[in-house]
């Protein structure tokens, strides 16, 4: 194979991007799409020049030109469709979380497992430019070995109440980046989670029983503690940052911001926000995580961030919702694997 | 009065700093001084100009023109001084902590309530100039209500083996600093206290059932939520940082650095490290707490750091221990309260 | 009109870049290229959707469906083709700078307005994130009057012997962004000119009357002073920042780093480099500035980067040259215009 | 010699400071002072443990316990003062500048060099932690050789309309700090200056001859290029930075601000304005530079900045001055050089 032909299903706002990405990919053709509103998206995919337009998605799946999907649709819908999608030996793309449900999710993995096709699941920000250096420089041991990891990521509005309702919770929804991203920079499992949460932002958020402030700490088998704030509001723009502290120094990782003025006046020195949210902070990171998806099948080498990097998250984030709801640490089981 | 006459119990590093600092007031007199090795000292207190040198330091409290003793001998003599001092009618400086059992505090504190006499606690950092900044953007109301502090407290490198055995305990010995921080900026009792903590430097601490690496959440009686970190070696230097994120913003204070310097080769680009420990570090703020101290008890104000700011620092260290110990989440007995 | 048919004469290096740039640009075709190397760009042309190559431009400017050309072949052959171009009636974008000559710069700028078509000059600085802000900063009012300006303008690498010989000089090639710069964050003309060069990297450039360090001094018919220094070889990497120093304060941008990496060991602090050199940091600008040229065409609305913004930085530059040839400041001919 | 004794001649602003600065220092007493308003002293004089105050400072030259004099008087009795020091043989710390002529600068030096006495010149920005920082790293190759040399030097408000007519203007008053810091970190000398004055601030500056916005730009001997930009009113504050650049890399100081405080709001992250003015910014390199001064003299050691250095300073003022009447770069005249 030297190019992929691709179908994306579910075109909402995170299914658009990754097919203007895919669209401007050299080694990626986007044959066709599948969303229930199909109709009101053959105008913009006729521009784009992606001629099959379906509400069907099972129409992408009999298509054997089709090398893989991108599955962008409703968290609800994944895990059939991944299952699905593996039978008909399909390489999968496949946004976070993998469901709601552990068992679901790791059902679905077997499936992919069985069909011996790759999965990728969007945990978009192990692309990016900042915490990939972390990434690099813990791995590198110019910092020794870990002692402390501390992770704040704070959106910069919370979302609607519509949202909230389907969204999984707070720790499955938003945390779980942040699960994700602990395991990445230190390269070591989570074995216990302690919550301290709190609904100070909206009680919208209580009245679902999800929270829209908390403190984690996490407990690492390399024996690393980590440390990870969440806030659904911080009024000066989306807040992401990344510190690994170890024995031999430590590597931070500041916010991105749109312009690096520094404007002086007799009231203070001003400088701008941080960039505002995730479609422009973590812009480059899409295309990377497609890059590098691409290149895992064109090469047929491991991919970057698997379906078990996806089911860890997930269960960091369930443990995460226990501690918050008992007020107690929770410890993980150790050894969940996926049969390989 | 209109100027204070002072005696400093205790010569040690920290008493021959206060020592100095108080040479240098304009508003205080020097006049004795009391050490188990009074003997070696008396060079130095004659070149200083401090004409009475004891090893009995009850010569300091008969002493009728001496209006105020600073108490920098060992913890565990702490609470008896404070109880004849105050009984002897001296205003009292006493360096943290009061003592390592909260009984033996608070009854001190009630001996010193009774005799109507000024105590002030050696919590230092509280008149730093950033984190004076903190706790001055956080009351002005400029970040509205706080939601999250993060506080990062390291030292440069860990203790000898000898203070480790009489120094109480990490979180007595150093945390201590941090819990009375927390209290400050945050203007908040804290309810809870969780510690993941750690012997991941050296394993003498653990031999000494110590730990040289915590991660601690706090909870706040305001509802904010606050985390600490610790480690006792920290190679790039004294890393002492305080966050504030709240309702409307954040307010965040980074380290001190020797120099502004910036020096870009084909290498990188270097900056100093942060000053290297507290003496360098907290240099002024230990003549601004004298300064405090002093302007206090002359224009008969309140203290700035009080008795019960010392006592309740403790409380939260022993509950710190308590969870660092078992595991879980230990919530503070409210309403601890010196009668006043 | 509500597309663009573009053709480009001259495929080197910044002619690519423009290509690539065009082609994703949703209201751009690129139907043409032109270069004297037609044939080994056939391979490149074809892959990108170009049908059209052909190493002969006149073929692009009696095409009637091509709406506009880029100029990116050697600066010895802008002026002509300029006039050619615009007497065929086709929009214009021209890489700087518009000739080594001011006479010939004039002369194809006249063709152009006699013609009625835009032409662009490819300032892309004035496109970049940074520097608009402070153009922007400026233009506002928040920091005054503008007293002094600094630009520092250093390359990582020195060209090669081969370039030095046609480059027309740092001033004409180098500089001259910078002599651009200036007069777009004042918004004023620069009356007065004194350069202090030296050739301190590599001889090579004194050989041909060339300098690869320099101060320079400019005086705006505003009051404000300028100063811009550059150097061929800053080791570091492309140093480009801009300082504007008004009666209320100033405006300061420093360079791009690629991440936010702050690694923290024993021996000091560590950062990234900027960004290695214009290609890398001037990306976003190169895509911002045909954003600009399409959208003054489409909307027939003012070109953000005139001719006689171009005429005005060669004028700059020629005086630069003569002031360090003649150590002398050199006063420049005010009132140049081209007819409007 | 052990410990000096001293005597300060004027006791303004400037001579308090150093008078407080040397009561503290361990190795000092200060045993007289003289002034012209000896009398309004006398209480301020007694409560800092000064006995001798008197409004003739020939009496601190004839008294035979005076090992020192410091030279704090307006600059016009400078020489005059320093050449009956000398002759009374005291060793002489001497304000910036030595005087306003450079004649009698050097006929003042050369009675300096034949008592045999010491002499020290004010320029105190030389022993302030950032600049002796770029001093050090120029000097230990780390940039390698210098080509050019960036120093910003802005006050925070302009002098009173009463300073203006006796400062001797911008250039020896305000600059002449600039001129000795590019000696300095450098460690070469100026050949030639250039100046583009304005008068943007207040016209009272031009009403005397004077200007209150610079850019100069200076010709080194070892070929390195230096520009100086100086303002008399920065509203954010004292902007006091400077950047060496060099064939390895770079070197650059940043300003000293009050607290690291960092504010985000939706408005915008603000920091600290830098340190107000001299006083604040400075206070250290005071004390430094009377440690240096006293350490020359007990341990007959070379004097960090000597009367050269203040006279090279001068020579440069001089030629700056001329530049700006002149419009025209000036040549400084080489081989200035005190009898040694």
């Amino acid at each position: 194979m030297s190019k992929l032909t691709i179908g994306i299903i579910g075109i909402g706002r995170i299914g658009k991007l990754h097919a203007e990405n895919l669209l401007r990919h050299p080694l990626a053709t986007v044959k066709s799409i599948s969303d229930v509103r199909a109709e009101s998206l053959k105008e913009w995919a006729s521009s784009a020049g992606i001629n099959h337009v379906t509400n069907d998605y099972q129409e992408l799946l009999i298509d054997s030109e089709i090398d893989a999907v991108f599955i962008c649709s409703p968290t609800s819908t994944h895990t059939d469709i991944i299952k699905e999608a593996a039978k008909a030996g399909k390489h999968i793309f496949c946004e976070k979380p993998i469901s709601l449900t552990y068992d679901h999710s790791l059902n679905a993995l077997e499936a992919v497992e069985e069909a011996g096709v790759k999965l990728q699941v969007g945990f978009n920000r192990r692309f990016d430019h900042n915490f990939k250096k972390i990434y690099e420089t813990v791995k590198s041991g110019t910092i020794g070995t870990p002692h402390i990891v501390k992770i704040t990521s704070r959106d910069p509005e919370p979302p609607s109440e519509q949202y909230i309702q389907t969204s999984g919770g707070m720790f499955m929804d938003m945390s779980i980046h942040d699960f994700d991203m602990a395991r990445y920079v230190t390269g070591s499992e989570v074995e216990e989670v302690y919550v301290q949460g709190a609904s100070l932002i909206d009680p919208v958020f209580s009245e679902y029983g999800d929270t829209d402030t908390a403190v984690m700490t996490l407990k690492f088998s390399n024996g690393a503690i980590g440390v990870i704030d969440n806030s659904r509001k911080a009024v000066y723009g989306y807040d992401q940052r990344v510190e690994v502290f170890g024995s031999l120094g430590s590597a931070a990782v500041q916010n991105d911001v749109p312009t690096t003025i520094e404007i002086s006046t007799s009231e203070g020195v001003y400088r701008d926000k941080p960039k505002h949210f995730f479609l422009e902070r973590y812009q480059d990171s899409y295309v990377q995580e497609i890059n590098a998806f691409i290149e895992s099948i064109l090469s047929d080498s491991p991919i970057a961030c698997s379906g078990l990097d996806g089911l860890k998250a997930e269960q960091i984030a369930k443990a995460a919702k226990e501690s918050y709801e008992t007020g107690k640490p929770v410890k993980l089981e150790s050894g969940i694997q996926v049969k390989r």
